[in-house]
């Protein structure tokens, strides 16, 4: 057992997860699940996914050895707010967020001095799905987990939520704050906002029911993130635009030079850098 | 049985497959295999996806019933040229290229009045993998064929291809030449060129290998049709230029509009827009 009691604010599919993962793993003695909503609480202890449940974030982390908040990126600062005076000092807090350096600037500005408490973290795994009743014991084995340590944090806090981490069956990675957003802006944010943004266009074309009756298996995958919720995407794409806009940017200019070849009908340029894109994700991605 | 002789020109992914199909569904008496490589050929029969195989176009046409072309789009046009005045009058041909304009341009070309025994057509189906190893029965099951009929077609020679379309377990539509071309290049040209050109401007960028290392399941769905053959879709692109410029016009505005509604922080635009896509895929898609 790595620590007694970890307190999980935001039982969604990501703190579902992680709870159930770290019972499995025996990382713990017991799990609060914490959230403002007491029917969402309810089902969490229904599922048998947290042992204790409370709607109170200040009762909450009372007795926490960790605490890992798990809610919408939007939710975040009130519960840094909420948490600040309550906090023990031993106790080390996490997240899960998909963007750090808006997290790291509200937990600094929230927490003050107890800002070194609190570790930041970013699990690289998830499905379209969302809510409790989606959550899996492995949805974070053989994932990779970034963790963005501050200046302030003791080796003994980062050490302790990578621990949590891999005990759950992840590879922790350390990163940069703003390295970790360029990262995900380039293989996260801005291939959720590439697909939106097509499915949106061609549903407000002329029958787009008709279109889609056609669409194969290459468009089902090509548009499966499309099903993610709008509204945590466009929180994402706003506090992570200062990553986002300039790749998105040099994606139309890209898209450009694609456009432009096509035109000039270069056969020799479109198969040198589709060539390219499929030797990269051959080489790079599996 | 729907017929005697079934030549296929071209044995790979999707005529390996149709020739597999036929046969498990007994369509027709004997399958030939035809293709310019005596080592492709050589593998389909010895994979018993064909029964005899033939270097000659035109002695492989020269008793069937009904053709197939399934080579690259490329070679078409060589194709129609050679069978021609080898075709037997009664003999139906249909093809399998994802465009139809400029096959149909070419078969006008190449074949002159018998044009009219041309039947163009396209099985919605594929994977991303090539070659007559991974050919498989089910490849057209609950798949949609399109057929885009010339005036000059009997009603018969139509009705064949129907027939056989049917017979592997595929439903078929009709439809016109051009909007076939629409549609697809919504559906599934752009999606690829999408997927290309993100994936190569990635692979530009500084430590690529590190960013594909974080990339997440949705990325590895966003990018699948990357694994797609780069010489068949820059012919795509070009040769369906005259559908997929206006569409990736339109796809450029409407990326605009997302980065500009991005940059002055505006959900609302956002959440409207990502969660129209959203209703939209649920909905049409499914």
């Amino acid at each position: 057992m790595l620590f007694r009691q970890l307190t999980i604010i935001g039982v969604g599919l990501i703190g579902g997860s992680l709870a159930l993962a770290a019972r499995k793993h025996g990382v713990c003695d017991h799990i609060v699940g914490c959230g403002p909503r007491l029917a969402q609480l309810q089902e969490a202890l229904n599922l048998g996914v947290v042992d204790v449940i409370e709607t109170d974030p200040v009762q909450a982390v009372s007795r926490a050895d960790v605490v890992v908040i798990a809610t919408p990126l939007s939710a975040m600062a009130e519960v840094f707010s909420r948490i600040k005076t309550a906090l023990p000092p031993q106790t080390v807090v996490s997240d899960v967020g998909s963007i750090k350096a808006a997290v790291v600037a509200s937990a600094r500005t929230q927490l003050e001095s107890r800002v070194a408490q609190f570790v930041p973290g970013h699990p690289i795994a998830g499905t379209e799905k969302s809510g409790v009743a989606h959550a899996f014991a492995s949805l974070f084995e053989k994932r990779r987990v970034i963790l963005t340590p501050l200046a302030e944090n003791s080796p003994a806090a980062v050490s302790l939520i990578q621990q949590l981490w891999q005990a759950v069956g992840s590879q922790v990675n350390m990163m940069a704050v703003l390295h970790h957003d360029e990262v995900l802006a380039a293989t996260s944010h801005v291939p959720h906002i590439l697909a939106y943004t097509l499915v949106d266009a061609l549903a407000r074309m002329t029958d787009p029911k008709e279109l889609f009756r056609f669409a194969a298996g290459g468009f089902r995958d090509f548009t499966r993130i499309v099903d993610s919720d709008p509204a945590m995407w466009s929180h994402i794409s706003i506090e992570n635009q200062a990553a986002i806009l300039p790749l998105l940017q040099l994606y139309q200019q890209a898209l450009g030079a694609t456009c432009a070849a096509i035109q000039r009908n270069d056969q020799v340029w479109l198969m040198e850098h589709f060539g390219h894109a499929k030797q990269a994700r051959i080489h790079l991605c599996e």
